[in-house]
């Protein structure tokens, strides 16, 4: 088998060996079944086991209380764009958004179609290179929406954004879920793909608060109220089942790591490693501003695009594989979520210092 | 590892072991990359190349024409059957529906959300064991729409339902398709969710005519337009990577296997053998009328429920594994699909003909 290499792809990224290992062994018979994790029915009993377990890690692990219900969903956030709006934005209401980069930009959009959208802050005046403090929120906003960490520009809110008690936050979280501890009780909805800190492509986890669940809009396809998926534990049609087993391995190895308190100080760790380079280089500088950093997807450039090419090639070769920037900003980002090695970090920055020493 | 038991769940169902063994051998390394299949970036070229070869392989073995895109989408059939009327039934308009199972009653219920619905044909008379024959279509349809299989009631088509050409066929084809041979021209639209014959849960394949995406509603959100997904290549978002994966792998598969055609011709031996004995027992009764029996979901019953139930107990202590009825009618359900092996079917005969010598 080919040697593992450092994958610091945005997502989908980078998942835990021991996570790996133990799906390559379901594949062919799910513990002593002697049927496949993909071909168990999901109404049998070992599924559900594997449903339930999931949903009591994440209970645990992220100290989710008991009036929160937890969804595995399908369609990535692009489809909780819609959904937010379709089931709590009444078409004379309007809802406030907070926008920091292209997805909170792409979540605006799809609101518009079912009410008003009020931009309570936005960073588009400095290329979303920083975290807005000032949020203008309107009076009586149907919720509040906003995205955690900018996998494309590189920031993140270090906290919630403060809001009034007579709304409710949803956050859209998906290239951040569990690499800290969070206090779920301020939110409303988070919702997040699996494919960064979770699992598989394909799977949407969503907790949300009961009472929200009942309040949603009736008037919607069956497959897009809330309550379809809370009343069905998430099995109204076939779920996800391979990704939500997969989703169940990677929250047990987070408890195996400590849970999210260790796995918060490891991710300050990489992250602090590598802005602490970025700060003292002479040639790689850091994109989003210091108060704002992401320490889940870190965004550098040299200034230079033809530099910047020459280093990714170099990075290629030394098998540091998933660096270019996006393709809506260039340059370079090293996504390094949850499972990413500290060892990949060290080698990412050994490389810059002999690529700066041979550059300056 | 645990030995593999003859499975005949309706889905997630059994998968071919090859394609279980390929999987396995990609968990940590896709090729020689060093990088995971679960694990690389959706932009990437090795997954560029994967969801290709996929594509490129629905086209072949179905020999789907060039006016039509080949869609991989997230939600189940079940998300089709909103996604259908959101974009082709304009509020006044009517669609026609066959309405033969749960499922396509399912299909009903979202499209009155948006239009009308003319029940064109209704076997719901004879608790849906049978195919009507006549079929009553409104002048216009926007659609019409069938569901080719029927998992819980055993009962399928044997060829499409004849419309008129002022119309296009939608079919939910998601538990017999790439069965058989198939004449992709006379439908508008083709939807399945893979879980039976194509791969893992929480991926829906989609082909639909090109001047259908086209003329699709514009008024909805992103996600759940055609175009979104015909327009970027199934990946306006990240698509479901390891379930597309594994549908090529069992392309793949089908066309070592010989194609649609032997593939059929094997579908249609293991069916036989089980009608025939069906049709000969004397404690055991098939539940669909002779003439609208399923290749895929063979529906029995003893006619007393305390002897099917011994029955599957003692199908369970040989390894013969999710042959209980949809909980909806109860008896027993073999599904025996594309990838299910004849020995299944032989073992399933047997284990039938013994329990009959003992409780005549």
């Amino acid at each position: 088998m080919a040697k593992r290499i450092y994958n610091f792809s945005a997502g989908p990224a980078v998942l835990p060996v021991p996570v790996l290992d133990e799906a390559r062994e379901a594949l062919l018979s799910l513990g002593e079944s002697g049927i496949g994790i993909l071909e168990h029915s999901h109404r049998g009993p070992e599924f559900l086991a594997v449903y339930e377990d999931a949903v009591d890690r994440c209970r645990r692990v992220a100290l989710i209380p008991d009036g929160y219900d937890v969804l595995f969903l399908q369609g990535g956030a692009s489809l909780q764009f819609a959904m937010v709006p379709m089931n709590f934005l009444a078409p004379k209401a309007t809802a406030d958004y907070l926008v920091t980069g292209a997805w909170s930009q792409k979540a605006v959009e799809e609101a518009e179609l079912y009410g008003h959208v009020h931009v309570a802050a936005s960073s588009a005046d400095a290329n979303f290179s920083y975290i807005p403090r000032e949020i203008d929120c309107t009076e009586h906003p149907a919720y509040v929406h906003f995205t955690s960490n900018n996998t494309i520009f590189g920031t993140q809110f270090s906290s919630e954004p403060e809001i009034l008690r007579n709304s409710f936050l949803v956050c859209d979280a998906s290239s951040d879920i569990f690499s800290r501890t969070i206090d779920v009780r301020k939110y409303g909805i988070i919702y997040a793909g699996a494919q960064k800190n979770l699992g598989p492509a394909g799977l949407t986890l969503v907790i949300i608060r009961r009472d929200l669940v009942e309040s949603g809009n009736y008037n919607l396809p069956t497959m897009l109220q809330y309550r379809t998926h809370a009343d069905n534990q998430s099995m109204f049609n076939t779920p996800p089942t391979f990704a939500i087993y997969v989703l169940g391995l990677v929250l047990k190895w987070i408890v195996v790591e400590g849970g999210l308190e260790a796995i918060e100080r490891r991710n300050r760790e990489k992250a602090a490693k590598l802005y602490a380079f970025l700060d003292e280089s002479r040639i790689f500088k850091g994109t989003a501003r210091p108060d704002s950093r992401s320490q889940m997807n870190v965004t550098f450039v040299t200034g230079d695009a033809a530099l910047d090419k020459q280093f990714l090639a170099a990075a290629e070769r030394e098998g540091l594989s998933g660096l270019k920037g996006h393709r809506s900003v260039g340059g370079m980002r090293a996504s390094i979520y949850n499972a990413f090695p500290p060892e990949g970090v060290d080698a990412l920055v050994d490389l810059m210092r002999r690529f700066e020493a041979e550059h300056v």
